[in-house]
């Protein structure tokens, strides 16, 4: 089968990869349609030292596995889970200690004709939402997580920095909360895809110093989290939702001061993500910036590298 | 009257300075006794723009003041604050958004014959604790506005990094929740005070990776940081207790991939300080390393300074 393929930092799109066979417990999927993330960008530039097959989010049909999904449209959570360690035991599965991650750690990836996955992280696409806007269920998700993690409430006053893929899902699903939200970017173009919504939006001339309860870090990079950190007030709560190249430097002593809390967010509930796409309340679509078939993943990749480039498609099958 | 004034990083003992005059809703309180925290030190460096007299940690008696409390000997809250902003009006009083702070912002200090401080922030001290261990009651609040914030349970598995005078106090505070508790640190006589106390303690080689929920930076060095970070399961806590001289540089990635969070903790609960004081629940009398009268101030800081040295009290009147 036809796979875009890790290593070394260089991409290779491959056509003599096997074709996988599924363990005990685990299904065939044939890939339709695969995003390209910004941890797909960082794990080509070595963030993390993965080899084979690159991405995780997708959707596909199951073609070998339980007689209920066969031949149906599923989405997949991308940790494979022991169930046995002690936060599998303890309900995070997410934190398992043996996990393999879809396309980012020790288990091929979904920019392919097939992937496997354990049956257990299957969810049914439900009929109403289209593929290409079913690929976003992960990011999604992910952005759930917050909400999972910090309780949120209509008086609160919460900032999103950062207005790329991540940030912009960051936005339209916290203001699903009724919070007091401003989202902040660079790019006024992206921005109005959330003001068509009634989302509050500026650069980063509109954050009040200290004026928040929340701020959500989005950028991944330095400035954006000197933004996120001075909207703060004391004993604010800074989630930390990007991965960032390389270390960053952290002016402590003013966190233990004003108690300021950091936490970081990672993946998040499937089906709550699933739910909000079968009832429209998350517009995908503009997000969309161009769809590639799987034979051009270099040039789509190339593109997706680009300045101020949202989602990047593959379409597989 | 006489007081150790800081100014330009340079410490001078002073003879002239008047005493002060309270003003409306202020006492007059005559020091007896204060002790030099790592704060006071790191002010000398320049951690931040001080000048006036230093110290924020005392007992003196109320030589002008309500009827109540005139000639009682009291402790003293050290923010001193407008009542009216936001976080007041928020019950966060120490995060006052015009505060003053005893010996750090804008506020003369207990390191002098005489201080002034609002009424509603003294406390008196009860009638069994010595003068000389009521002096811990600031860093004692302290420790325990680390349980304020992050809720316990004998269940959880708790590290305390550092064995100095403020790590002692965190990690006598952190044994009454009857947490799992392990205190790490460089000195063996030093964890010999916790060890009588029915408390764990070890060196750094001692603390087993990704094993606590909870752990408490002490230390203020990025040595003892890097041991709290490693010592933290998955969505573990890690509280920071003290401040840093300049930025730590942080891998901010390895905080959102393991959920991690960080919280900043500062000043505590007076009163529930004092109760344990009363009840002899903490023992601070093997944390006292010397004392010395006002007039010796500066040989009492050098002596502050010196490596492994624990609390060093001034005694005033």
């Amino acid at each position: 089968m036809k796979g875009l393929w890790l290593e070394n930092k260089q991409l290779q799109l491959r056509t003599d990869i096997p074709i996988p066979q599924p363990p005990p417990g685990e299904a065939l999927v044939r890939v339709r349609s695969a995003g390209i993330c910004n941890t797909d960008l960082e794990l080509l530039r070595g963030y993390y030292p993965y080899t084979g097959i690159l991405g995780h989010e997708f959707v596909g049909v199951v073609a070998q596995g339980p007689e209920n999904l066969l031949n149906k449209r599923v989405v997949g959570e991308i940790n494979a889970v022991c169930g046995k360690c002690r936060f599998c035991r303890s309900g995070q599965p997410t934190h398992c200690e043996n996990r393999t991650v879809l396309g980012i750690v020790n288990r091929n990836g979904a920019f392919a004709d097939y992937l496997c996955l354990p049956i257990e992280n299957l969810h049914p696409v439900p009929d109403n939402v289209p593929t290409e806007v079913a690929t976003f269920t992960e990011p999604i998700a992910a952005a759930l997580e917050i909400q999972q993690q910090v309780p949120l409430s209509v008086s609160d006053r919460v900032l999103v920095v950062g207005d790329g893929k991540l940030g912009q899902l960051v936005a339209q699903t916290l203001a699903l909360t009724g919070c007091d939200l401003l989202a902040v970017g660079r790019h006024r173009d992206k921005l109005a895809n959330l003001e068509v919504r009634g989302i509050k939006t500026g650069f980063a001339e509109a954050v009040t110093d200290r004026a928040f309860d929340v701020s959500v870090e989005c950028t991944g990079n330095p400035e954006g989290f000197a933004i996120a950190r001075r909207a703060l007030r004391p004993r604010g709560t800074l989630v930390l939702k990007s991965t960032y190249a390389g270390n960053l430097s952290l002016d402590v002593s003013s966190l233990v001061v004003d108690e300021i809390t950091l936490i970081g967010s990672r993946c998040g509930p499937f089906s709550a993500a699933l739910d909000l796409l079968a009832a429209e309340k998350v517009d995908v679509k503009p997000l969309i910036h161009a769809t590639y078939p799987l034979s051009d993943a270099l040039a789509a990749f190339e593109q997706a590298q680009g300045k101020g480039v949202l989602k990047v498609l593959l379409e597989i099958s």
